[in-house]
């Protein structure tokens, strides 16, 4: 193991207050961008020890359906999915703590977003940061990929030479349905296990992802909210957001990390999108744009080259 | 390990023929409930061997999505997924064979059900059946469950005191989300690793199985498929679906035995309710029929005896 993870002493109450703060900015932006669409509140208690505060919205102009999770929680044994790394922690106490958020938008132009960031200590020496961000459309705009993946880009500015790619591939590798060879979205950036600099740098970047995701995401959503869609887009949509519940409920980690730990149910599967389709053997028509989606789109690309190209 | 898996010498292609006629009835009877449930063929090829037969019917005036599938696949390595017991035959080059169906009716007041049949051999001495049948209703009639348990029950009889009992208690223990603390449906029978009295005998009980899922299922549609239902009848169907998508990706074996042996996925996943919703937190209000679902019909009941009782 390196030995980063013994440097510096961390402040588990400045990560807290920053994560509750950024589930506020989020909720209230959120919140902004229609006359409609509002959230409602649901505290819970973990059975191990703390609990968290979901902030829900259905049936918005804007979301279809809308989870911001905050939770800070005590275990008695870290869950095998908590870490890919440190293995040798698994079984031990833990406390995790972080914002979690999916967005389900309810205009099949808009894209459905995940984003997450966690803070997990074992011990006051064994401690990581994990998080990100990712982009899940359902018709693919250039324009939207690349000023998605340039925020993604420059929320790790400064903390490394690098930093952006390592993340982005890592992002790409971690949302992909193997089963359908299908990446599930545009990806963005997915960190684990970071350490980097000790505690005060890495709660910097950690703080600099949260704080970049409302600057990817707003102004897709400003761009793509008043196009009109038929039968066909919604349909197409409902399909696409059934590969996105066989990522969530068969690969995603937060998910399994969520059941294995006892977590409150109704809070992890928030993320779970509110109507789904599955037809047998659908293909997209050659040529139509929900072709060009799954050929385009869903291939992991470099696209901030693409804007300079 | 017992040493009754070594008695007896198979006989792969008679196991082949049932599962192929059984297929065939099963449609056919299907078929013959209205005017306009067709089923389609869909043949495909396993990149290992072998390969299978789905019939699919889509939007039908009964079933909203119906998949009946046989498949006899060669495969290098047993996925791990294939076998409680014989852990020792994981990674040897195998051979499996089986009728695997879903029902998903539009009216909300005929249940959903799933029968599997099946049959592995790894080599000529190395070889068990499986399989069973179980029902998930969206609205509870006790005349219904109490038929479909006697029906399970009469499949059982004359192959070993007590086995249905101990096929059943096996079903409510598969089909059971932890993370709701809720029964898939009302069960049935589940069976695995099954090689009772030799080939001959085994290959008997599994015959039995398949030739009486149609006894069970086709009454309860015959008496609930004209029964009127509304927005609300839907909606909750649409929801408990998505309990069913749950179990699938989160539990189920034959999915992951699918998944992991690198098999066709739409042919895996045709299992997967054609719609689907997920709100957050619904609870069913107290003295309602959803409520009275929950409460009454999915948590394990001896059935028989309440028809006797």
């Amino acid at each position: 193991m390196d030995d980063s993870v013994e440097l510096g002493s961390i402040n588990v109450e400045r990560v807290e207050s920053y994560l509750r703060s950024l589930q506020n900015n989020i909720c209230q932006t959120l919140e902004s961008l229609s006359e409609s669409d509002r959230f409602y509140e649901d505290r819970w208690e973990y059975s191990g020890g703390g609990g968290g505060t979901s902030r829900v919205l259905e049936g918005g102009e804007i979301f279809e359906k809308a989870g911001v999770n905050f939770s800070s929680i005590h275990g008695v044994k870290l869950p095998k999915a908590a870490t890919v790394k440190r293995t040798d922690l698994k079984d031990r106490p833990f406390s995790a703590m972080g914002v979690s958020l999916v967005l389900h938008p309810l205009n099949p132009y808009v894209p459905t977003t995940h984003m997450n960031v966690r803070f997990i200590h074992v011990d006051k020496r064994k401690w990581w940061f994990g998080g990100g961000f990712d982009l899940t459309p359902y018709y693919g705009f250039v324009e939207d990929a690349v000023h998605w993946h340039q925020t993604a880009a420059d929320a790790c500015e400064g903390f490394g030479e690098g930093l952006y790619l390592r993340l982005k591939s890592w992002c790409d590798e971690y949302f992909y349905l193997k089963h359908r060879e299908e990446a599930r979205g545009i990806g963005g950036i997915f960190f684990d296990d970071y350490t980097d600099g000790g505690f005060e740098n890495a709660f910097r970047f950690m703080q600099s992802v949260g704080d970049h995701f409302l600057k990817a995401y707003v102004p897709i959503v400003e761009r793509r909210r008043s196009l009109s869609f038929g039968d066909r887009e919604r349909e197409f949509q409902c399909m696409r957001r059934g590969r996105y519940v066989e990522f969530n409920l068969v690969y995603d980690r937060g998910t399994l990390f969520g059941l294995q730990s006892g977590g409150r149910t109704e809070s992890i599967l928030m993320s779970l999108p509110p109507a789904v389709t599955w037809r047998y053997d659908w293909k997209a028509e050659p040529g139509s744009e929900e072709h060009r989606l799954i050929h385009d789109f869903l291939t992991p690309r470099d696209w901030i080259s693409v804007q300079s190209g």
